[in-house]
């Protein structure tokens, strides 16, 4: 990482510098590990005593905090210490890995793929037929992109993900490691004689919007028929698992471990939190968050919370909690 | 996708064609994003709205639904709407992508696999000693195969697969992306000083039957000895997890996100809902049902249907469901 | 898999060997699928009826068990069956799959990367800009490692594993196969606009002990800032999800599918059970065990057990389930 001037950092997020201005930073640390040339933050009092025993020598601070610096420190105070964060972090960022520009000698590109400008495609990677890149496309070591795939401006794959036939993905997009895109759906109908199962064939695709963010070893499975679909801006962390022919709306959040099954729907802003599951064919409603380890079995309004398993109205839920632990007590 | 005359699809799902005979159909698509050339479903009074408001000139109707085509519009009245879905699909599909036949020149062969006749192996593969392939198999891009694995005719194996060594695997198989095979079972002792924990080695391997297909990033970890089983037709979703040494019957589901802990059987026709969890040594019986999101911890009588954590019979989890909700209201 | 007497195997065990001490043994297998040159293990009495019935000519007996070899069968009589199970794998334990020993001409180093003695690196691997690798590391084919990540002695990859930049792992770690290391943590900030999320760069790393193993396709990403931590012999299971700046103890125990949000604090020897979720900014004090499929949203004192959704304590929670059984049944 590189070093910059505490003065510069107090610029940076509009604070009010006091101590030592003349300290050179090499990064942001938390109070227990940092060394003396870190800088570290101070969002709350009850980090006040672990400031006095941390070896970090500056701290963005609360205003709302009463601290003053001793003789070598420095304390930069701001409205809001957790957002003046995202500022240093930013500041210090030292950037996603480079390779060697352009396409590696050791990556296997179809004849009949188009690659735009400035991409870089890293050794092992496989890009197939009729696939089109966008300029800026960033492939990782070890990506496979399979037929007829279409990849915007400035999307970036890691290592190990691998898109299916036919997916069609925006612009801006971050595909964490391991990801699997476009795998077939999950659909069977008995068989004839009634003693096994039969594959129906998933001859849908997945859509994905503009800067949609995928979690590693997460999975979209392409439609049925028709397209599994992603808005823009939605995050998705990682082990997330999104079934066939369902619909998001935009900026939607899914944090580890949830699922959508089959034909769930999600409008704009929709928040599922970790580990919960949304039932096949329902919708959950824009500005609705599902609280984490819920299980959905029915349709949520807009702008509701539910939680627990059966889900509910969360501040239902919560009475049910209490009630059955009285009724234990009992 | 072809072009198909609405005749023939007509025939092909045994309907009855009324209206303009003479549609060239391109594909299915859903009401909402059909555009003229494509064919829709209508399987439900409640999609008649979404039919008039369609772009779609065709759909395929359950004959139990009053409708009339318009000009230019064509209807195939079917008993079943949905089965007849699958013979359109099957008639559209276009079938999985296809890569230069052979072994592609980046792939690395050892010198004593045997390799069946027409098979197909993807850049960047890797199969190693003594490694049998039969006839047909297809590695897509990036496979890894690890030693002495048996893999039968006609399977396919997605990108970024892993099969470890002495894996055993039947014909007509479907394994998706970034699935996992073979990978040691999770064992461990105290260690003598009991300050820590020592593996237990996993010398079993594993073994999976005929027209069985394992989602994208599942897993199923070879036994600590002996081996973990899948037996012919099961059918396993995404982000599955199986454990070492269990034992599924036939023609099992597991669906999304749904684990067996180690040493579990299950027995024929066994379906485990998503993100259900089956606890280690325990037996689910032959044709019994686990609801999504369950934890089941003792065993499954043959036949049954449980729900809810921890699961018992599902009509007794609806009642302690409601019964709990009447008491909150209290 | 080797041969072995039956002589031998008695005394690996500090067993007492009657009936026929001739026999060669060629390796573990259950009761039910042994064939006559198997070993096979009663620790209990219900095992008896399955002895009688199994092709297996040896077993290692519990000595409180009473049964008598018959003619051409030899019974190893130990204290604990188990414990000599362990000893019987560690001697037919085939060991893993060798490689041809070094770089594979397929594998990509980068020329700043420091190599080990007596490392093997398979084909289709990836080793990044300044990477550096002990002694032994042991990476299988299609592994990925990027920039600046440093490797202990004796460590052993799996294919299909991605490491990203920055990772510091220890000595004796095994990574099964689809692992992904150091992805970016999930965090965001609402846009100025407010009308979508910005992404919060993640410019920590990972840090991984020494003798850590971490199962199948799971996920650890890397700290906002600062680093989440692994600590030594820490041992973890399948699709195990690990959120940014958690920080693990001593020798933890992770179950398949469970998963830790972002800032949990483990302490040592923590076990976390099968499906079970950790709130973030939690802390699970040190000797404490969390029951499979437990969702925890408060810390857990050192020692206790706890259980359920929401967790507490395990004895409250089966008495609400207790309760609420009886509640329904009236």
């Amino acid at each position: 990482m590189n070093t910059i001037n505490i003065k510069e950092l107090s610029e940076l997020v509009n604070g009010e510098l006091i101590g030592d201005t003349s300290l050179l930073i090499t990064g942001p640390e938390q109070l227990e590990r940092a060394q003396s040339s870190h800088i570290s933050f101070i969002g709350n009092r009850k980090y006040i005593k672990l400031w006095n025993s941390s070896k970090a020598m500056a701290a963005i601070i609360n205003d709302n905090i009463d601290l003053d610096p001793e003789e070598g420190q420095a304390l930069i105070r701001v409205k809001n210490a957790d957002l003046a964060m995202v500022k240093i972090l930013e500041a210090f960022d030292p950037g996603q890995p480079q390779l060697e520009s352009g396409i590696h000698a050791t990556a296997t590109i179809h004849e009949t793929a188009k690659i735009g400008s400035n991409c870089v495609i890293g050794a092992g990677c496989y890009v197939g037929k009729d696939v089109v890149l966008g300029d800026n496309v960033f492939l990782y070591p070890n990506v496979t992109i399979l037929d007829e795939t279409s990849i915007g401006n400035n999307t970036t794959i890691w290592s190990g993900t691998v898109i299916r036939e036919r997916t069609e993905i925006g612009s801006y997009c971050i595909f964490h490691s391991n990801v699997s895109i476009g795998s077939d759906g999950f659909g069977y109908r008995p068989s004839d004689d009634g003693r096994g199962l039969v594959k129906i064939p998933q001859i849908g695709n997945v859509v994905i919007g503009h800067q949609v963010e995928i979690g590693a070893n997460s999975c979209v499975d392409r439609g049925k028929f028709s397209s599994t679909v992603i808005g823009d801006g939605c995050k998705i962390d990682n082990l997330v698992q999104i079934g066939h022919n369902s619909v998001m709306g935009r900026s939607c959040i899914m944090a580890g471990g949830s699922g959508l099954a089959g034909s769930v729907t999600l409008g704009d802003g929709v928040i599922i939190g970790g580990s919960a599951s949304i039932k096949d064919h329902t919708t959950v409603h824009s500005g609705a968050t599902v609280g984490g380890g819920s299980g959905v079995m029915s349709d949520v309004a807009a702008g509701k919370t539910v939680l627990g398993y059966p889900a509910c109205d969360s501040k239902d839920m919560l009475k049910q909690w209490i009630a059955l632990r009285n009724l234990a007590k009992n």
